[in-house]
């Protein structure tokens, strides 16, 4: 149980952390926005004196990209465990504006939620973190030494968070870590997020004539990129849904099978599902496994992109002079993504016809990431959970892929937890993002509950 | 033989005939273009005043699209043979502009040839036309009656010339026609052109999600019309380059062994072809058959264009909301590319995946055109360019779709020899086109030889 003593500071101060979130929250830190002055940067300058402002040591780091905000609260004692806890300051883009019933960088209050850009994913989340170490040092001092990492291009698939992890890795090293980024897997369901898949992100172009040519005049002479483009891409997926790239199976590992029967239980209604994504029936995948499964533990290989010759209006008759495809894989524990995008490549060397010629490039790689049934993380996270919304988590995957999971995990050797933060229909990504205030108040009351509960 | 008087009078007012050309040529007809005044209307009533100006009757006929020219001559004996000539005056559009030497609506004489747009296709062969009906009446009078039909949406694929046959018919019946519009096969070697391939063209969609979504957290439940799309437009071949379509083949006629054997005495180079196609191989069509057979005399199926999803830099994992593919097929006879059409529907109603749904249009279609071998057209238009070029021409066809033919074949019963009037040379369609004015002359002498050998 939380001490009274940080409960009632959680309370005391609570409007006062409501004002600072709100200020966070007016800043459109948008990752890939261009304006001067860049408002990523704003706002981790924001954030950082915000941080001092509650006491806590805080410093924007120069990063490759986005400025990352590091900040530290150190526990009384010397040897008390470390909580590393992460989260990003960047938010997607608001449009379409005019679907918003307000502003979307004017949070206001609206039936007990916080409306804004950001207000879930993931300013209301940080913020809620901030509260918890905030609650402990008021309440007397931390039973852990905490660590923040604060990015700001989680949007944009943090492409230097690896590069970021690697520069300041003594200072990230922890006992365990929290993500504050993912949502509960339904209403009112407290969730821990403890796998993630990867990524293999690739790109295939097959060149053919010299530029476009008529496909009248030259039809049946001059082989076809487009026509072998779809003969290959088609060629990437058998009848059964199975991805044919050789080996790609070879080191997926099956779901232990507790995990599994957890998933059976799970609040899931297949036809709701169905419904939020406007399909009539959920067929993608491999054949003859259920939806949970498809979507967390099993590899897929989806194309993205295809693009090759005439895309206007009406007819223009001609045969392309290349084609190209976008493809990514998402993987499963232990799948390596380089040695699929290796054997992406070798596909398109042996599927390239005779008078075509291929390039096969690899765009992005994510490996995928898995945290152990008994990794302190997961049990101080599931423990949390639990005190902060009385009733057990569910632990659940989610199918995409979030960098930091995986980089912490492998760069400095640092399991972290992803505790479900928000609500399953916050909008986020989407017009009238909220985000309750009995979450916020939640989310801070369970990282302050794993703050104690590692400390054991 | 041409009477002497004929060939004179061609020779006498060669140079005020070329003035006249000139000033065509300087009317930027793309037939596409939007300018006020419309310059294929400007275009038109030029080619209307100087036709009057030569002495024949003229007029511009307002079509559902651009003006259409119809012009007359007559000859002495009421019961003279008809022909109908067929020409174009739009063109091409000039761009890339840095690329020509000059201003290619300025046209200059430079080595014995007229640089401009339009010079050789089809501006210059129009002209010539008229110079044998104004050389004829000069020396004496016509040994057939002449109608010309000069149309101005050639470039951009005809798409009214039915209904304009349709509304003219009377007008436009005639024994035989000459379209004087075809390059020779080779440089020196006049050639007949005496079948064109048909064409069904046609676009398939298929759709997914309502809008694209995340392929990490919806990859493997969802299908993705992007793969399903690879997945049709492959198959719509075999492994051997064959249409899979039913009943593709059912009407398709073999070609004529006499035809057959004269293309392999054609000048013809695969190596030279490839290199002017910039591939290094001619891998194109169904294996087994040599290339003239297949692009002049075997139908294709081409994929001319595919869109969907992400097509910008980089990666963005989405399954897309849809798919679409361009497909055309060149036909030969007998097929029919309504046939053809209906069984690409069914086709694509077969490979739709469940949970996708897929939507198939026909966007455009030609019928396939063929002169039979003992047709008067045929017989004078060889004649003729013997005549004129003191060579027999060869008997080629091309694998292009040009829709007056078979239109006034099945619209007005009149049948239409494609009279080679320009070198393979010439640059039609690109910068510096040009126009020998040998074939200008040449093809002056082989219409006036054409009247000249239908009347007998």
């Amino acid at each position: 149980m939380l001490p009274d003593a940080v409960t009632d500071a959680l309370e005391a101060d609570f409007d006062a952390h409501l004002e600072r979130l709100f200020e966070l929250l007016r800043v459109p830190s948008i990752a890939n926005a261009r304006g001067r002055p860049d408002p990523c940067r704003r706002c981790a300058e924001l954030l950082c004196d915000q941080m001092n402002a509650v006491g806590l040591c805080a410093e924007v780091v120069v990063a490759p990209g986005k400025p990352v905000v590091l900040g530290s609260a150190r526990a009384e004692a010397p040897d008390a465990p470390r909580l590393l806890i992460y989260a990003h300051y960047d938010v997607q883009p608001p449009d379409p504006l005019d679907a918003w019933d307000g502003a979307p960088f004017e949070p206001v209050i609206r039936d007990g939620a916080i409306y804004a850009r950001g207000a879930g994913d993931d300013k209301g989340p940080l913020w809620a973190s901030l509260m918890a170490v905030a609650a402990w040092r008021r309440a007397g001092g931390l039973p852990v030494h905490v660590t923040f990492l604060f990015e700001g291009e989680e949007e944009i698939g943090s492409p230097n968070i690896e590069a970021v992890v690697a520069e300041h890795a003594d200072r990230l090293s922890a006992d365990a870590a929290a993500v504050v980024d993912t949502p509960f897997f339904a209403e009112d369901l407290p969730s821990v997020t403890c796998g993630l898949r990867g990524l293999a992100a690739m790109e295939v172009t097959l060149y053919g004539p010299a530029s476009e040519v008529h496909s009248g005049r030259h039809g049946g002479a001059v082989a076809n990129p487009a026509n072998a483009l779809a003969r290959l891409v088609g060629a990437l997926r058998d009848d059964a849904g199975r991805v044919t790239l050789e080996g790609f199976y070879d080191d997926v590992r099956d779901v232990a099978d507790a995990e599994r029967v957890a998933w059976d239980e799970l609040p899931f209604d297949e036809a709701d599902y169905a419904a939020s994504l406007g399909v009539d029936a959920l067929t993608g995948g491999e054949d003859g496994r259920d939806v949970l499964h498809r979507i967390w533990a099993r590899p897929t290989l989806d194309c993205n992109g295809l693009v090759a010759g005439y895309t206007g209006a009406g007819t223009k008759t001609i045969i392309p002079a290349r084609a190209t495809a976008k493809i990514s894989c998402r993987l499963v524990p232990e799948q390596d993504p380089h040695r699929v995008a290796e054997s992406f490549r070798d596909f398109v060397a042996r599927h390239t016809p005779a008078g075509l010629r291929s390039e096969a490039t690899v765009t992005a790689t994510a490996r995928p990431f898995l945290l152990p049934p008994d990794s302190p993380a997961l049990q101080a996270g599931c423990a949390a959970l639990r005190e902060a919304y009385g009733r057990t988590p569910a632990r659940v995957r989610c199918g995409a892929s979030i960098p930091i999971t995986e980089c912490l995990q492998r760069q400095a050797g640092v399991e972290a937890v992803l505790l479900g933060c928000t609500s399953p229909c916050g909008n986020p990504h989407a017009p009238n993002e909220h985000y309750p205030l009995r979450l916020l108040r939640g989310t801070a009351r369970a990282v302050a509950a794993m703050m104690q509960h590692l400390a054991r």
